[in-house]
């Protein structure tokens, strides 16, 4: 079903940039401005509120809502349940970024707790993060960064799909987006992406952009990964190290254009 | 009596290059990093501090203290409410920046409880939220961002100045400051200001800097987004995207001088 | 004992690149993605954590823990204790900065408890900051900003290093790092580096990722004061202000090598 095509990318992408989708971001404190700017530099709208007084509410206006508690506490998790059970109500696409599962039991216990009261539209982690989330034994992780390679992670990937019924995508140099019966994987990116913090939680936002726009919970994160891979790539070409790449990357998600995807896209539909 | 001229501004700005103000900022979690960047590069000297435990304190510090509650939540409302009774308390000007007002009904009515309880200086806000916070029935926001043009709010920031008694600035493409009796209009800026996330919560910022220093809250509004504006203009001429831009308006600030103001600034004041 | 040399430096750099050791942040909202950039373009892996329900697991997995109250609230000062407690325990070095100390009771108070209870290995801080801390009658403080020069709060330093027996770095113009029967000198550095918000911060979360890798905390100090120092002077020569510094100076610490290091270092070991 799902088509990883460079003209179904830059479809998604228009209609993100004409209609500039509210995205409701529950997000941590670490990402939170760097978040909101690569929504802008593809054309959404980031709104972030996690006050437990107004997240049914602005729930009620957002095109999606992406959770992720990167840095914990107690109120940000109540907020989070109230925010994802109301998506659940409304039919709005919710994305789950487990930042650093695996590292702490309360993270870990928090995170699937909530995934398995109010299964998303996509989670979106690391290896480590997705084995921890699906139970995997063979979890380990280093506070927020992975020990393990995408490839390692298929299985609980996998698995956590069949049960949960949303798509799972795993990042890594190569990124696999797992659904019911499709699997695609994505080859975009550059070294110098992990060298900044925050792109994993980017990634999920804008799975958060797509997923306003296109109702295949699959094709969505497919179409963000690529997005995010593509700009990487774009923004790898000039940088001279993090700082000057990290710029870049909201340059080149603004500049993007349907021959920039179409030349760089290396996208793969595995059935 | 406002004379909105590039002497009176850069008169102004010199007089935050050498006092180096203190301007305290209760502000969201998004755009604390970059309005404290966007204050220093300035000269203004920022604080963000918003424990009940410490705000009076703090306020007692400061030049000018700056509320905005874009990330809102029950205690940083109650730190908000400390800290503009003690600013009153000591004839502190207070700059109110009511991020997303209209979005939900805990944002509005808090602000609305906090700026008729403590009526600030400075109020700045997008057409969308002024209008909201004046209780104008045709406010319609989306989000963060505004919906409507700052044109359509003139009516509301004009009641709402009379009811409280500072200075009102409607924020946009045209930016509008109303007091008692004197309006300015301000039409510098650019586009790619509104690509980024939080260049609204800087333009607040700066009004605490402008504030600090200059008494005539219309003055002060008029000085801070004016210099916003000609740094965007400035920034935007060599940008390639919202990253660089980003990055280079924080350099243009740090450089501006009179001879650039005086070239650059499209103000007027009407009466 | 401590010999600053740039031999020594680049061993401790080779050692952070090699292992990536995980550096735990209890730290402040303005500074929480710049500080984790920096310590990513430095080579160690940083985690941001807070929540009083995780900490003490996650500072089990980290090799430093670091701690910057700079926008105090009770939850996070609890928070502090409990990793504080845990890091003693386990022996895990930890870094204290005591950002704003002297600006408000609240903040003097919670700080001169915590690090009383808990010493840290290293406390680094502006020279009001030390005075306020040690408890000099003769500090103040702007906010954040230090109004003396860190010669002034020499005696300070060697009065708290005496006291808690770790290493105390005051940081200006030029850096000091007291330990007991040790002090070495710091020049480097360049003064764009005080237009830019949270570099005190950088400072102490590179203090972090030293002190996981080299037992000595006056050399762990002293190299986290020198490889930004030399960064800052690296990036300074390219950049057309603090908007252009910010960026460039995560390149120089991404792209810092032994030759730079040599040709840069200004330090002395005074005893």
């Amino acid at each position: 079903m799902t088509k990883t095509t460079a003209e179904n990318i830059w479809k998604a992408v228009g209609k993100i940039r004409r209609s500039a989708p509210l995205v409701h971001n529950i997000t941590n404190y670490v990402v939170m401005n760097t978040t909101a700017n690569a929504l802008l530099a593809l054309g959404a709208s980031p709104v972030m509120a996690h006050a437990e007084e107004e997240v049914r509410e602005m729930v009620g206006l957002a095109g999606a809502l992406v959770v992720n508690l990167g840095t914990i506490s107690a109120p940000w998790a109540r907020a989070a349940r109230i925010a994802m059970e109301e998506a659940e109500k409304r039919k709005t696409p919710v994305v789950f970024d487990p930042v650093g599962a695996g590292a702490t039991s309360y993270r870990t216990d928090t995170y699937r707790e909530l995934v398995t009261s109010f299964p998303p539209s996509i989670i979106r982690g690391n290896a480590s993060e997705i084995m921890a989330l699906a139970g995997a034994a063979a979890a380990a992780t280093k506070g927020v960064d992975s020990t393990s390679s995408s490839r390692d992670a298929l299985e609980a990937a996998a698995a956590l799909a069949g049960e949960l019924g949303g798509a799972v995508c795993v990042s890594g140099e190569t990124d696999y987006i797992i659904g019911r019966g499709s699997k695609v994987r994505i080859e975009n990116g550059h070294p110098l992406m992990a060298r900044i913090t925050g792109l994993g939680c980017a990634a999920s936002a804008l799975c958060g952009a797509f997923a306003a726009v296109e109702p295949d919970p699959v094709a969505a994160a497919a179409g963000a990964m690529a997005v995010l891979g593509i700009a990487g790539e774009e923004a790898a070409e000039k940088a001279s190290g993090p700082g000057s790449f990290q710029y870049r990357l909201l340059d080149a998600l603004h500049l993007l254009d349907e021959e920039t995807i179409r030349r760089r896209l290396k996208a793969a539909d595995d059935r």
